[in-house]
């Protein structure tokens, strides 16, 4: 089989989107953009043994590759409209060019987003996805814009995945383990959720390198600090020791929640909109002039932050 | 060195750009669309041993995997705007990521296109780099739309890249052939003739698998043959057996010249706008209602055109 063959069989989606002007199979996908809005654009790529294990399931690999990048849109209020693929193989394999594509296709339908366009080439294996959304150019999230005094926001619980990955990976023992697994290989961005927060957050980023990582990201470009109140933070319900479970949800990563700030004010009024629409959402902390990082209570746990997040190199 | 120190020293090349709303150093870029045109979006992966040497310079691989890229735009007719950069890497290397950012930079500069993302990851040698365009709705160039009796033209030499590959890798020997080596490592993408080309061409591709394997993708598409004339496709300069040059030239990948088709009652004005230019044309044949591929004068020459191009699996 060659690549026009495996693109012909894999990855014919049938996702209709009638701004796509021209999909799969020319030299490039045209497409047309909303003029009354800016188009965002980010790119991720995953590695096998860095970003998923060798056992990871096709089908997984393709959701995680995809939503990964639906992340990095939710964090700037965008709305995912398109997606490219470049996939890089070893050799042909039918049954897992079968699953990859299942878990394409099971993604891009839940968030109604179209394939259209890629490359396929052989070496090892690796997956880089383009995701490209809309958002009003003023109501974009950026990463600065934090404001002394605002309060601090998670989506979700966190560690869940870097918990799961521990117990892929044989290091800790937990009953019921697939919760965490799950969120480990097919997390779900908080694509709706950023569609909120346009309205109410001063700064927003995903949480992929571990939630200090990268709250450091956002207070370093607001030249500000924060007060966390570890008490507060939301962690997994799995019965584990508290210690290991706030070690992960600080600094483990592939969360892909999103961690925000909101100004006092229009904090009420946020919760309200998360409310209705059963989003869950967290208040774990406050932006502070002082641009340290305090940890509230610290002295509860058994902690160690010398590696507060996931750095590439 | 983390990934943020890297994408901070080797790629901010601070080339300006009314359209980019916010670049580098967020979860996604954003960009201002033209809403009179569509955008085209295509992607390129260079992988090493696949498609570049392991001996290649840094600086080669950078122009390169951008340069393909453009080509693709070319091909559409689309003029470049804006790239963004997937790199893995095996380990932090600073002299090779200067290298790289040198050739980034180059052709970037050269092309005037901004780069206004990307990633980096570790993992074995690999480049992916995503190109955005515009081009007018109506006038983008496609594949399909050849017509019978269209003339099939090509912008420059082909097979020259192929042969520079022969010598780097031994198999061939050539006085003065630094013109060949660096037409596999830096390919010039034709984006002016693309540009130019909206107004002529029927249909249009970019030769990067070699021009037998490429222009049966625009035949298929358009359901039509071709009958190509051996004598007139444009070869190599350099003084080489004539059937080893028109292997290259019909077989060999690499070339990133355009191959379009024209109605004849527009070959005259064809001509002129590309002479005026200073830009070379070849026509090389005619498009056919029989949809088989004849070469004429195939018997003056010894050809093996058993792989008739580069197929990636």
């Amino acid at each position: 089989m060659n690549e026009f063959d495996i693109i012909k069989r894999y990855f014919s989606q049938g996702i209709k989107d009638s701004n796509v002007l021209l999909s799969i199979g020319d030299d490039a996908a045209l497409v047309r953009a909303d003029p009354e809005q800016a188009l965002a654009i980010c790119v991720d790529t995953l590695i096998e043994s860095v970003h998923f294990l060798k056992t990871t399931k096709a089908a997984d690999i393709a959701y995680k590759a995809v939503a990964v990048n639906l992340s990095d849109l939710a964090a700037m209020g965008a709305s995912p409209q398109w997606i490219t693929l470049s996939l890089t193989l070893p050799a042909f394999d039918a049954a897992w060019l079968t699953g990859f594509s299942e878990g394409l296709t099971d993604i891009c339908k839940e968030y109604k987003v179209a394939l259209i366009g890629g490359d396929t080439t052989r070496g090892p294996l690796s997956v880089t996805v383009q995701a490209h959304g809309f958002v009003p150019v003023d109501k974009a999230l950026k990463r600065h814009g934090t404001k002394t005094g605002d309060k601090i926001f998670v989506t979700k619980a966190l560690g869940l995945a870097a918990l799961g990955l521990q117990v892929m990976q044989g290091k800790i023992q937990i009953d019921n383990a697939e919760i965490l697994i799950n969120e480990l290989n097919r997390p779900e961005p908080a694509v709706q959720q950023g569609l909120l927060l346009r309205e109410y957050a001063n700064s927003c980023i995903d949480i992929s390198d571990g939630f200090l990582a990268d709250l450091q990201h956002i207070l370093e470009a607001g030249k500000v600090g924060a007060a966390i109140d570890l008490t507060k933070l939301p962690v997994a319900d799995a019965i584990l020791d508290q210690s290991l479970k706030l070690q992960a949800a600080l600094t483990g990563g592939d969360d892909y929640g999103l961690c925000f700030t909101v100004a006092p004010e229009k904090v009420s009024n946020l919760l309200k909109a998360f409310s209705e629409n059963n989003f869950p959402c967290y208040e774990v902390g406050e932006v502070t002039v002082d641009r340290g990082l305090l940890l509230l209570n610290q002295e509860q746990y058994n902690l160690d932050l010398g590696n507060s997040g996931f750095l590439h190199f």
